[in-house]
């Protein structure tokens, strides 16, 4: 699915998502907020106090090959299931080393190193996901990382993150930020 | 080199680039203007008329590998040459289609079949380039790519567009203008 409106985070004491907690992994984090709201396209008025907007767009897949993508298709589960009560928001920025090296090595780091897709496709379809980019929209971070889960693989979840964080392609992370949210 | 903020093409009556000829090449074409200013940065704000701003960032590049990307940083020279008086801007945008290929398959199209680096590296030094990515801003363009060269070179630019627009890579434009500017 390609969805070029940006998807705006919104930060604040409207509707939606409860924050459990906002915890920095690397580098500041950003300002509390007692709940998140999920806008797809471009408005992002919403009524109360608003103390963040954390923007991306889906977009194209970047990494994935022909083959990743249609083993991915016929695992994953869409945004939405009522059961999945549980979210994640993880906001990331990787350093300029990162952006700097060439389609080929990124990529290599990223699956045939870090094997990130296969790591993800293991918890499909349990934890559906969606990445939105920031970085061509000049945004503080990079990518925008979206997750929900039922509450029974909420621990699943986190063994998930546990290990993406470990690998070679979390080095060039300079700043990563993790929310939880409940429904 | 990394460019994060957006690039602003100005077309309108205020100064620099002096606009010969604005063609469509596929789909609609865009406002006449008697000038272009290209301006580096967030603002884009300029005395006089404007037709149309065109937008996008350099941003990191998508298809290169660590090979061709010494080979490009070893014969490509700046833009901004004092002999290089002649340019052309031409926004192209891809099909839905394009976008939803998966990365090694728009690599294969792009460079394995197309041979669009290869072609643009013989028309090196003379002919300076620079890319512009307006996708994930929600511009009308995909990408905007900005030409240099000295008037000696301009059959040689010439040829170069010929060729990429022969392509199985071009077979996916289905929006594309061709603008060209003197000194």
């Amino acid at each position: 699915m390609t969805v070029q409106l940006p998807t705006s985070f919104v930060g604040g004491d409207a509707v939606l998502w409860a924050v459990d907690r906002i915890d920095p992994v690397t580098g500041p984090s950003i300002p509390h907020a007692p709940r998140v709201a999920v806008i797809d396209g471009a408005g992002a008025q919403l009524p109360g106090n608003t103390a963040w907007v954390l923007r991306g767009v889906v977009g194209h897949e970047r990494y994935t090959n022909r083959e990743e993508h249609a083993a991915l298709a016929r695992r994953q589960e869409p945004l939405g299931r009522p059961a999945a009560t549980c979210a994640a928001l993880i906001p990331a920025t990787k350093s300029k080393e990162w952006w700097q090296l060439s389609q080929d090595e990124r990529r290599a780091i990223f699956e045939e190193t870090s094997h990130h897709i296969a790591a993800g496709m293991e918890y499909l379809p349990e934890v559906a996901r969606r990445l939105h980019h920031g970085r061509d929209l000049g945004e503080a971070f990079d990518f925008l990382t979206w997750f929900e889960c039922a509450p029974q693989h909420a621990a699943a979840f986190e063994e998930l993150v546990k290990r993406l964080r470990a690998t070679a392609e979390w080095s060039y992370v300079v700043r990563e930020v993790d929310i939880r949210l409940r429904k």
